[in-house]
């Protein structure tokens, strides 16, 4: 199997730039270009890789907004008769469908993929080596990509850190509109309610509402041209969204005259379910955990002493969460262990003077 | 202006034990009831206060769930008749239209209030002591409450460390319409379509789709309370809301032929205006810390020993996350510490063999 030896990243935006930066600290070296001289600069400036200048490499990473991929995709194509392709576009049907009506030649070196990550903010002054640490990086090869060029993504996927995932191009633009598309339009959308607010009521917000609306900071442009391009997918799970909050209206408009709870119920108890198939920390890891939540006073070595005689007592933290309240000499540390551990733990910090909560 | 010496505290679930804890340690007496001997055990087995039985306390704060919240104030305002008596229920027009329909006598003693502060856990074991810290406490005094009577509130708000904000009910019930009913309504909405994914679907999903449906984790029950409380502040966001989403839907399945996508813009760009309206965290304080990420063995004493190394060399964490790769060994912990201090840091690490991302 051979190994990635250069890389040219098309686009030096955050995603190829924290590519570039997650590739060379592994030694892979990478070229960069980018339309723009500016972020072409940044990028090199924070090590993301040299300029690009007429050199062969193994792998081009397509890395450029959506609108432009198909198109970038089919010049590398013809500018590196050697080199596999692959993108980091969050559709994959369309920029295939565009590459079919572009006549592009050569799509059997055209590997599609989608690494699952990023930021409300762009730009290589935004990348991160870790970006793609621990993250899906979803691989929609195709049956004319030879089982060797698929094998140069997966490489690609496994030296920034990602998990691998292999889906038809279908397959994948379904799933990113149920779990990410739909959730950005309605987090815009919600979020648009509130420019009707005052500034009064805005002062009421809590965590719950910057959750939720934390993603309606991203940039407009990028996802127009990402939504406008999974359309057909995105639409029926918006039209449920979007009735099942109008009949709810509906029903709590009503709810002195006719009095039925069932369908609010409904959504609350649905909603509920819903969480619980996301996999991961939130529902399933996290909820398997217990937590000793222990007060410590924040100054340097205080959490260290705390964790300190958590090892020693052989117990293992299996995450772990700071709460400061601004301003305080005080801070709160959730530790959170196996269930089976809770008990001795907490027994354990409170015999030797720690204070839980 | 008299200092509050005791609180009787009805109710002894998250919102009732966590001010017993707050108010015990600033030295104030606490007497809790319940109508759940096994919560009220729990709650006074945290420390949360001790039983009631007959004393006469300053204040009674009614921490019972909305249902039963206009009952129990009609009924304490009788019991005690010299004290004050608050609620802290997420609606404050419904209780006092409740107040008058069962006839409560004495309401210029009732003081309606609304710490902004819970959790998606309810119950005595999940009481904290810094529940409402830094919280905004509305308190909807109105013409016949008394100043004396309104300051011993904005007093218990204080004691807790909350921020009092006096607000009329009608403001009040509009702000939380719009800055926490609303979002719950849609972050349930929101996961209940999961319910539609597979399995494989729901593998993609990142932190954007965690971060819209926390709450959506929410007890149904209290919710149904709340929201059938505050219909008609809920209902017009809810259905513009709604009517935002049909008709972006419409708007991208129509993407290809007709082709405007002017609608879809201004959703997302309209969410990020109201993103910015939020104060607080978002972009503020957290935004000022710099992060230095470090690679750790998943193990107990890995991160104690980082922790204590950066104790030593005298840098203070500000804030600290900790990312596991599920089934992964190793993990990374996302250290934040002031700007000034980053490069130190991130230097005395490396030096001392510490691997960063």
């Amino acid at each position: 199997m051979s190994k990635i030896q250069s890389v040219k990243i098309v686009g030096a935006g955050l995603l190829g730039s924290s590519l570039g930066l997650a590739l060379m600290r592994k030694g892979i070296t990478c070229f960069l270009s980018d339309s723009s001289k500016a972020n072409l600069r940044l990028a090199i400036e924070y090590g993301a890789g040299e300029e690009f200048s007429n050199q062969n490499p193994d792998l081009v990473v397509v890395c450029v907004p959506p609108d432009a991929t198909a198109e970038t995709i089919s010049r590398e194509l013809r500018n590196h008769p050697d080199a596999v392709v692959t993108d980091v576009a969050s559709v994959k049907g369309a920029v295939l469908a565009e590459l079919r009506e572009l006549g592009a030649e050569n799509l059997e070196r055209y590997v599609g993929s989608h690494p699952m990550a990023g930021r409300e903010k762009g730009g290589p002054a935004s990348g991160r080596a870790d970006l793609f640490f621990a993250r899906p990086w979803v691989i929609t090869s195709r049956s004319d990509n030879s089982q060797e060029r698929v094998e140069l993504v997966r490489e690609l996927a496994l030296a920034v850190g990602s998990l691998p995932i292999e889906m038809s191009t279908a397959e994948h633009d379904s799933a990113v509109a149920l779990v990410s598309h739909l959730p950005q339009l309605v987090s815009s959308a919600l979020a648009a309610e509130l420019v009707s607010g005052s500034a009064a009521d805005l002062s009421l917000a809590g965590q719950g509402l910057r959750d939720t609306t934390r993603i309606a900071s991203s940039d407009p442009e990028l996802w127009m041209q990402i939504l406008s391009r999974n359309a057909k997918a995105i639409a029926p799970h918006l039209k449920s969204v979007a009735g099942r909050l109008a009949e709810i209206a509906n029903t709590i408009e009503q709810i002195e005259q006719s009095g039925s709870l069932a369908k609010l119920h409904t959504t609350l108890a649905e909603g509920n379910s819903g969480v619980e198939r996301i996999p991961g920390k939130h529902g399933g890891k996290y909820s398997n955990y217990a937590t000793v939540t222990v007060i410590i006073d924040d100054s340097p070595g205080a959490l260290a002493s705390l964790l300190t005689f958590i090892g020693s007592i052989g117990v293992n933290i299996e995450d772990l969460k700071l709460e400061h309240s601004p301003g305080a000499q005080i801070g709160l540390a959730e530790v959170q262990v196996l269930p089976e551990a809770q008990e001795r733990l907490a027994s354990e910090l409170t015999k030797n003077g720690w204070r839980l909560v």
